[in-house]
């Protein structure tokens, strides 16, 4: 991950703010602050991309402090808290475009609250990472404005898009205002009951058909349903509602069985950007929005924090290895918003957010490169956690860990390993207390003969080691590396008679630039075997999987295309080659598939 | 066809006389003719669709002349005419919400041309069919505006849905006016060059990214590209412009063999309800507009019109039977506005069109119900042609054909059959004339092994049987109605694996109410022999197919669903019992397929 973080805090974060100024962003928080005149530009949610940004440059700095970035927080937060009105509203594009009486009216659409959510987001970061508190202060005037009006005797509404939930209970978390962590809950409650309706779309769409604590799967917009989970998760952990979690915990084991893709990525359809039906899973139309991922990353780590079960920790793997990561190129500057695990060769890049552009530079609606760019620079926060008496890691990369144990005092331990390629991780303990304490580790339920020092391990739960412990101390984790070929359930239609390639944590896909046929008629031999290699000089360097399998024969240009006794000839054999799907889309833009059809 | 056009004039003409009324599109009309006060309610295209609704008056009166239509077809004929301003123009939502300064402002969706173009048709329609000339003087009075306003040194701009071009085409066949050719012409012509930008959907959308002329496939908003090429193949027909003609053959090949669903079905997307790429066409998310399967079949005919290629018939006749007739219940006035092919059990109705509401009395955009019913009142009229010496029947049905030879007099048919539940047509000589003529019987290309008096006959073709008849000579044809169990070609990915039935000119589907295990599971073994028997009790009578499945048993509810090794397990035998497709969800809605995994 280093080297993705690197180019996230050297490129992408100061390109990023370039773009916020190009696309109006900025230009409306200064108008919004008394800087010049004019009108605001852009979508209604403008100002929640100078948040997510402003957030990333605080984990930025946490990883790797510098004064450049320190000058731009500055710059932009003191704009934000000017365009702040005196009673402590904040929604530059409301405010400019409809004045103080608009404020809330259109709150199915208007995202004041998202916006709020995503404001005090980034001012938590920045006051924990930076300890600057300009933002924060911002925050708290926000969060005691919506405290003052929203609830059960003051307006009863919710906002179209969630994130508020989990802001405010984090801001509940930072200061301890109790009022913070009652409105977010009464924001889970209030939804759910057709609160939001007659806008152009039904409540599922706004997941407004069922509440939180009575859903048994996730719908509608798929960001949205999963912002609101994570929110409703962090409800139910900090007030002990177990009710809740449960329902919390029947939705995210529905939506891993019947609509998540093999890539973890999140949202079946293009219209509404949604979760489609059960098992309703098409590889080409697979919107899977690189925010959905965020979202969905956001979701299980908090189900993982409430639970301790690992399989939220491997939700986090998969999500993160494929889903996420192929929203954004090699360099760090280009985003996919959608994510399919099929482009043909013919497809037509018929939109502005069509795969078949390749990645852009930056979208209409730019909800995804700054999202992005915050996760990579907080993503160590999502490797390890600790409990009274254990340090647990949730996933493997090169690097050092150190944390508190309660009451105890330090430990630490350095990570070396090449995983994702390698599965050889070692730990070797650099900082200790006294006494005997814990360090659990993650094994992928993937990883069936797993072993730590030598010792064979279940898959799917979390290895614990417990003694006490020296400094010099070496756990050897060892994680098979085989290839594993998949096969899709059969009510998953759209893959029907397919297989596709995993190796570790990764999802591969095989990319026309690689192949001697048209990908769009290539075949597998699954019973072949398939060889691996690293290649340091390809895509970063990646581990290339090789296998035997087949061109097609069947198709018949022009002809129509159903037809009876139809059945399809053995063409020749192939070498095929695929490169981890994260990586596709970084030499030309041409056929992919992750899914292909049995040989 | 008969009891569906007999149940289209007493049930559903009537009933949608009352869904305008209450949807407000009289209301529209009416406030335009200055009766009353008020604005304008419902879409833009509102017009559109009294005018389509008055076409399949005329036609319906044609088949079935009554002074209640008569009566119905004066009351709203003197209301449009009276809402039509002084100069021409007409169009009563503009003309409420914009006044005159709004005309053909925002013709990209204001549909001010697509509503003259169904107000053409309907014109014609009712002059052709009751004598009344009162819309066609509208007509030619707004066929007259347009020409006085658009062209090359007038306004250059599109209407953002097409349809127009047909109707100036028909206004110039039945008037001889030279202006409305052109001007159909001129629209054809200046689409294609990105005439349309900038209003939230790319020009391919519009069908104006590419011209007509130089276009290989259809793209795009469905409909609004068949009316298009409809559009375009009248006009090459009438200008004798054989480029333009072969782009048509062109697009409509390609459109056949890689965007057409096995129903006829067209236009694969929800988002933007448009053609997907090549070989895109899920079963579960078809959309299939039956407006667009309408289209198609009036794009086919003109195609089969200026070419006399048997395969446009055959075409005519997939989407008529399947894509098309799904479309309505068998009750005649509840309507689907989306055809997909599959339905899963656990579906959830998530928006306004969704079919699992199952049929619906109206929609928010109703542009189907009434387009359903001028097509059913009209039908007649795609059954047969005449050219110099031959009369052609491109379709079968019960009832009599009688036409003109040009120059020398009338011939007429008597058709008997019991189509397409039975392949035996009798046809017998009613009307002759002197010296020999043809008959030429259109050889559907699935009727293979069909025969003409006793003599095999090539399928695909039409088999000319040309001598000098005598009234009483019988002509018997006889297509065979074996079941054809078809599969698809192999980058048809959405339905690898699987199979499906037809016989005749039928689709079929499996729905859950005949089944014995869940729908969403079963299997086909395609080896197995297919029993048919009519069911006289069934959906108002239907041939029923039974053949050997077995259910599934691969499916773990709640597991990760995609795992290593994973091969699907032998489930139970059981018998499956298909109905013809359009004649699904007449009972309940409930899990539907067209396409089966092959056993």
């Amino acid at each position: 991950w280093a080297p993705r973080q690197l180019r996230n805090g050297e490129q992408a974060i100061p390109s990023g703010q370039g773009q916020l100024e190009s696309a109006g962003n900025l230009h409306n928080l200064r108008l919004a602050a008394g800087i010049g005149e004019g009108e605001a530009i852009g979508p209604v949610f403008a100002d929640s991309d100078v948040y997510k940004w402003l957030e990333a440059v605080a984990w930025e700095y946490a990883r790797n402090p510098s004064e450049d970035l320190l000058e731009r927080q500055r710059e932009l937060t003191a704009i934000v808290a000017d365009a702040q009105r005196e009673d402590g509203y904040l929604d530059s594009v409301v405010q400019l475009r409809y004045g103080d009486e608009g404020r809330y009216q259109q709150l199915v659409w208007s995202h004041e609250h998202y916006c709020a959510g995503h404001l005090i987001q980034a001012a938590i970061a920045q006051v924990r990472c930076t300890a600057d508190r300009g933002l924060l202060e911002v925050a708290i005037k926000l969060a005691d404005h919506l405290v003052a009006n929203f609830g059960d005797d003051k307006t009863v509404d919710v906002d179209g898009h969630p994130v508020i939930e989990m802001a405010l209970v984090e801001l509940y978390r930072e200061t301890g205002t109790q009022a913070y962590l009652d409105l977010a809950r009464w924001f889970v409650e209030a939804r759910g009951h057709g609160i939001i309706s007659n806008h152009g779309h039904e409540p599922t769409y706004f997941s407004d058909r069922v509440p939180v604590r009575e859903a048994a799967t996730v719908e509608g917009h798929a960001v949205r349903a999963v912002y609101l989970a994570a929110g409703a998760t962090d409800v139910a952990l900090e007030t002990g509602d177990a009710e809740l979690l449960e329902a919390l915990k029947t939705q995210f084991a529905h939506m891993w069985a019947t609509k998540t893709y093999l890539t973890g990525g999140l949202g079946a359809r293009w219209e509404g950007e949604a979760f489609g039906d059960e098992h309703e899973l098409p590889s080409d139309r697979a919107y899977a929005e690189t925010c959905a991922a965020i979202g969905g990353i956001q979701w299980a780590w908090r189900m993982l924090l409430a639970t301790g079960d690992a399989k939220y920790a491997d939700a986090i793997e998969r999500m993160l290895y494929n889903g996420f990561l192929a929203g954004v190129s090699l360099a760090g500057t280009e985003y996919f918003y959608v994510n399919p695990l099929q482009l043909r060769g013919a497809a037509h890049a018929d939109n502005n957010r069509s795969p078949a552009h390749g990645r852009r530079g930056w979208f209409d609606c730019a909800c995804c490169p700054p999202n992005i760019m915050r996760t990579l620079a907080s993503l160590d926060g999502y490797l390890a956690s600790t409990s009274a008496d254990a340090l647990q890691l949730h996933q493997y990369a090169e690097g050092a860990v150190a944390a508190d144990l309660p009451g105890r005092g330090s430990v630490g331990l350095k990570v070396e390993t090449a995983y994702p390629w390698d599965g050889a991780v070692r730990l070797t303990v650099e900082q200790t207390v006294d006494g005997p304490w814990a360090v659990e580790l993650r094994i992928p339920q993937w990883a069936e003969g797993a072993t730590v020092n030598g010792t064979p391990t279940e898959a799917g739960e979390y290895a614990r080691i417990e003694r006490e412990w020296s400094v010099g101390d070496v756990i050897e984790l060892q994680l098979p590396m085989a290839t594993r070929v998949v096969a899709a359930d059969p009510r998953v239609d759209a893959v029907r008679d397919c297989v596709a390639l995993e190796r570790g944590p990764l999802v591969y896909a095989v990319e026309q630039s690689d192949q001697q046929a048209d990908v769009d008629d290539l075949h597998l031999l699954p019973e072949a075997s398939v060889a691996s290699s690293y290649d340091p000089e390809l895509l970063d360097g990646v581990t290339v999987l090789t296998a035997r399998g087949r061109a097609g024969t069947g198709h018949q240009a022009g002809a129509w295309p159903f037809e009876p006794g139809r059945t399809d000839q053995v063409g020749d054999e192939v070498e095929i080659t695929a490169i981890p799907y994260y990586a596709w889309a970084n030499r030309e833009v041409g056929a992919m598939r992750v899914w292909l059809p049995r040989g």
